[in-house]
């Protein structure tokens, strides 16, 4: 397998991913995952101790479209920019056709006429196939560092 | 053309852009850009919504050059360090020989004997161009997200 | 030389570390250093003129060990979560073996039951090389931009 050329899709991958949500394409989001994934925004001391409750959880990429459907007619909240920074993202291992890849991430918020403050960070713990020769996500877990939210979590991680 | 070679470039050029910053090297800085350039901090909504006003706007390398001459020569302000983080760097398409390029950059300061804090994030929406073999910036526009400036912007973004 | 190559090579190593230290490995910390290596935690004050005076000091891998098994063992300190972030990893050039490189990095720190806060800041200033196939750490520098440390420096930059 070719190492470098693998890590650069991988990357592609998590800049597209970055993109939907920085950019507010949230629309284009689901479409990075397959149809039958697993989503979940999850406390480090859940994850951790293989506790179950998460703070968002999505079990298929119809959830994921719901979520996205809920944020742009239903939800109400303050309006913000979101500014996600991804870092040693690490190809750890293969399971079959799954890859799994690690990365951690910063995301600073920015709510309207304020200062930007860091909103959560934490480590993406992330399997990846191949559909349709594109990489897509199949599992993908936010496990997030601190249990304190400021203000809420409206998008996705 | 080989792709992953030319992000390699792509982020060989990013890498040597914060160098000039964060090891306050500013009179390297315009080189980083061709003659005809255009440089540009505007916050999102101005840039969101196609208004023209900017923080900083320079139309040209000698005005680049002129910036690096006031912050040396006249400029007031407070010692500081910046340190730049950029991530998500993508390769977005082509228009001819023009490259354009979309990354995320988070701006942490350091004021001389307070603790560091969040600057400035958001996202650089560049054009390249090769010059004598060479990438470099024909414009980039730094979108920042907080129309909250801790203090004064007094270095580039 | 391949430079993309040794680039991919160089973030692995990056990427390796920031997972012992962030994912609470500290025991593998040591085992990407070479035995006569040199590791330092150094205000950025310091570093520019050249005064040794550091907050860490190791000079050996015997020191990295006996550091954490001081950690594991006799220091008694508050939980936390550390998140690492490496940006703009730039391969300097060489001096014979040696591998000359420099990063940007940020430490974002959670204390149980607290937000997310930046914790320290600075440059990556390293020298790498080849040991049975493997880079290694040889020399490490963290030079960082606050002398205002939040709390205290407990765990590797």
């Amino acid at each position: 397998m070719d190492f470098p050329a693998l890590r650069f899709e991988v990357e592609e991958l998590y800049a597209a991913y970055v993109e939907c949500l920085d950019d507010d394409q949230l629309e284009r989001w689901p479409a990075l995952f397959t149809a039958d994934c697993l989503y979940k925004v999850i406390p480090r001391e859940n994850y951790d101790r293989g506790l179950p409750l998460a703070l968002i959880l999505c079990e298929s990429k119809g959830m994921l479209q719901d979520r996205v459907e809920a944020l742009r007619r239903t939800s109400v909240y303050a309006p913000r920019a979101l500014r996600h920074l991804v870092s040693n993202i690490r190809i750890k291992g293969h399971d079959g056709d799954v890859i799994r890849v690690q990365a951690n991430y910063a995301v600073l918020q920015t709510l309207t006429g304020e200062a930007t403050h860091v909103f959560n960070t934490g480590k993406y713990v992330d399997q990846l196939v191949r559909e349709d020769g594109q990489l897509k996500f199949k599992e993908k877990l936010c496990v997030f560092d601190s249990v304190v939210v400021p203000g809420s979590l409206v998008y996705p991680i």
